[in-house]
């Protein structure tokens, strides 16, 4: 229980906050006379003979600062002044800084039931797993059916360390239909944690995480577009992933699956359009990794690629972003459990490191703004006094998304993924950005948004911008001020979905007189 | 080792990617039908019968992208163009949207010498503690003596659960003079994690956490002041925390020691003053939970408070900080060797824990700019293949802060004082903002940074805003454009530095005519 006093000193008595504390326990009678007074009722600062603290001092306060290095913005003060009202200080005019109304000061008074063998349940740490929140989260999760297999039977050889799997599979979805040319074909890239299940259909009819987006008249346009979306390589949904049984020893790869690039995932993604006779997609799409892919799809193959679309993502991955990736990975593999990768059938599963990584993600994926706006400073539970344990929404909303997505992903494909977007970097295989970026023929979209962490807005400005120095005529480049950071391409539909499905659809020819370009060479 | 290829593509082969590993493996005359053939030779697109994908792609690839959302930044595109030269790709015009020079694109090649029975080392973790890299760090260290201690032997009672401590420790170290009218006294509050130590001095002369701050001459400058700096309460550099012996029990508090709140660790300060006999502050200053403390104490005791300076802070803590300090608890807390805080006398400590906690503490503290400009994609050895360590630079340096920082603070310390400062809210306890800043009478300066991720600038400018709106007619506010984050007040000297010597030496005074403020009421 609080006390509540008045601000109202009394010169030469000192030890102010244990007054009160001393009246209670020592008896008011037992003062000592270095203690100030308090008094529990109403007083003025008019009723006391003010301890001034030196010329001065007294003089800043009259006065307004003038400050000594130009503020950036300073607004002028718009306070009513109270002179000598009833609860109002009044100090002395040589000295008034201003006059305002002082509220009663809270000050935790001493009690003998206050607990001082400190037997308290501080440290039970009753942590709930209850009052779990939800709100509009990525709809990524674990599929089991519903899509096609492409198998590759022959070698397939990474970028890094001489790594070769024996064979590949990718787990692969469709909507729409591919039309008798072949070329209507858009290619969904997908984020690192993200299966092949962007969108619901016959064979699985569960929302998919891109459900909004893909579909008769949506952003992708089904009736239009052949729409197909791939699980990466080294994922854990039906694709070639560490979880997947090595056909060379009968046992899983954990983490003897080799180290994956970006390239090798696009790469494999250009062999299943092979396979399907898809000699020029009509786009590709991708969002946070999908945006690396979908543009490393333009730099590999820019023949093979009518339309580029990237949003929230990169050229190169920069050091906050791999700093991020790199905790969450540390994470993963400092839980015991995680064995070196070598847990799927140990019969331990390194949860609560994967629980830690997820939360750190969901971190990077979201904003302040948005979480200002949605929890605030709200508590769990509101007549709770406070702990160790979470006491805030936003942590318990951390939990429970790490809670959620500690399971839904191999945790091995997290690592492989994650380090495969740290290696990232279009400028290290064609000598510099510019080299690399001037291969994409095809007009480029490029999307960021303001408030995301992970993919700061400035990469995609430097994206767009190198794309244009580097000879792109057709860049589109669009700034989002959506709230909901990183995620938004998952969320904003109106932002996002409108875009792409402006740059999809219209026809990217000039109407009327053709500009010429002068050549400079 | 990667084999490079020109792009040249003959229509009616497909599987391009794994064309030279098929003529490689399976013999050059093996070639399946359905190959692309690859040149290594230098080609143009003119030797070639292109392969268009329908006139709706050709047109697009020819003009400029008109967009449907007026894009918020696109340059003119500046390439130069070829038509024709050696080595540049030239399409019939129809379909030209650029003539570009390609480079070869690197395609892993599939040898018998790569690693197929996948018994690389990838699954070793070789992971390097060497290499480690330093940098312009925070000064935080463990002390254990060049300090007072100032004992309160009365109960102290606590904001929260009816906490109260038997008595009190805390440790502070002086610089300067107390002038005769002890007037002069400057009360430096510190961050989360400092000690007492903020300058060199006789005693102890290791360079403390701020020793270019103070000292003669320097931006708190103890020729005119006497600066004096506490260890906070719940530290664990000397003040009463968690690893301090309970009197009453005659055993380390561990997570029995009551829950904090900032207003305690600013009341707890006061007493130290009245020991000292200094009635009224010239100055609080603090950054971090240094500058909650700073502005709390403004408002707990606006006649004691001549000055308030608040850098890098907040006057109530948002979620996104509140989730970062929760995952540096969660991460020491899920380590079973901190043993629900009870680990002192165990021979375990939680040291994995402490370290991820420290390496996301400093994933907090600084910034993508200044990594980026130190950092960028350097790698920790420039010849190494990629593998699941650490691979760059910025992984490298993450783990050495977190090794350094994660035995130098009590982890209880951690947990205690980073709830204290979510659960910091000056409205909480005044109703409202306005009425909690309203209370402040002195001048204050308030510091963002724009880097800032923990305490983004907009908090220092909604502070800036109430402060002035509530009635403070003497709001200093700066806003720097440094790269190091929220660090930036450990290392800022010409910006915090001159900053805080401006404003605590200026006299605040009008020169010339008095301009008269009206007044509304």
């Amino acid at each position: 229980m609080l006390h509540t006093i008045r601000t109202s000193l009394v010169k030469g008595h000192k030890h102010c906050l244990q007054c009160l504390r001393s009246a209670s326990t020592l008896g008011a009678q037992d003062k000592p006379d270095n203690v100030r007074h308090f008094s529990d009722n109403t007083q003025t600062r008019s009723d006391m003979a003010p301890s001034r603290t030196g010329s001065e001092l007294a003089e800043a306060r009259g006065n307004q600062h003038p400050g000594v290095i130009e503020p950036l913005s300073v607004k002028g003060g718009t306070q009513s002044s109270y002179m000598g009202s009833r609860r109002g200080i009044m100090s002395s005019s040589a000295n008034s800084f201003k006059n305002i109304e002082l509220q009663p000061i809270p000050v935790p008074e001493y009690t003998e039931d206050r607990d001082l063998d400190l037997d308290s349940d501080v440290d039970t740490f009753p942590c709930q797993n209850s009052n779990k929140t939800s709100g509009p989260e990525p709809e990524y999760d674990n599929i089991v059916s519903g899509f096609k297999t492409f198998h590759y039977d022959q070698p397939f050889a990474l970028k890094y360390r001489k790594g070769v799997l024996p064979d590949l599979h990718l787990a692969y979805e469709t909507w729409g239909e591919l039309n008798e040319a072949k070329d209507n074909a858009v290619l969904i890239f997908t984020g690192l944690s993200a299966s092949s299940h962007a969108k619901s259909h016959e064979e699985n009819e569960r929302p998919g995480w891109w459900e909004k987006f893909v579909g008769p008249g949506c952003a992708i346009n089904t009736d239009q577009f052949f729409a197909i979306c791939v699980n990466n390589l080294g994922g854990c949904y039906g694709s070639s992933g560490p979880s997947s049984i090595n056909p060379s020893t009968g046992k899983a790869y954990g983490t003897k699956f080799p180290i994956l690039s970006v390239e090798d995932i696009v790469r494999s993604q250009f062999l299943l359009l092979d396979h399907l006779g898809i000699d020029t997609l009509y786009a590709s799409v991708g969002s946070s990794l999908g945006g690396m892919s979908s543009l490393c799809s333009g730099v590999l193959f820019p023949d093979r690629v009518g339309k580029v679309i990237c949003v929230s993502s990169c050229a190169r991955s920069h050091p906050t972003s791999i700093a991020m990736r790199y905790l969450q990975r540390k994470a993963i593999m400092m839980d015991p459990d995680w064995q070196k990768g070598h847990f799927y059938t140990t019969g331990r599963y390194p949860k609560s490191g994967m629980k830690l990584a997820r939360e750190l993600a969901t971190l990077t994926y979201r904003s302040g703004p948005e979480w200002e706006e949605r929890f605030g400073r709200k508590r769990i539970s509101e007549d709770s006094e406070p702990s160790l344990c979470p006491h805030f929404m936003i942590e318990n909303y951390l939990d429970y998304q790490g809670e959620m997505a500690s399971t839904k992903l191999d945790p091995n494909t997290l690592i492989y993924i994650s380090k495969a977007m740290d290696m990232f970097d279009l400028g290290e295989t064609f000598g510099n950005l510019h080299s690399a970026l001037g291969r994409v023929k095809s007009p480029t979209m490029v999307i960021g948004v303001q408030t995301d962490i992970l993919f700061p807005v400035w990469q995609q400005r430097e994206l767009a911008n190198v794309l244009q120095e580097a000879g792109n005529n057709a860049v589109t480049y669009y700034e989002l001020n959506s709230i909901y950071g990183h995620d938004t391409f998952l969320l904003d539909l109106s932002g996002v979905g409108a875009g792409i499905k402006g740059f999809l659809e219209t026809q990217l020819t000039e109407t009327g007189r053709t500009r010429q370009r002068k050549d400079k060479n």
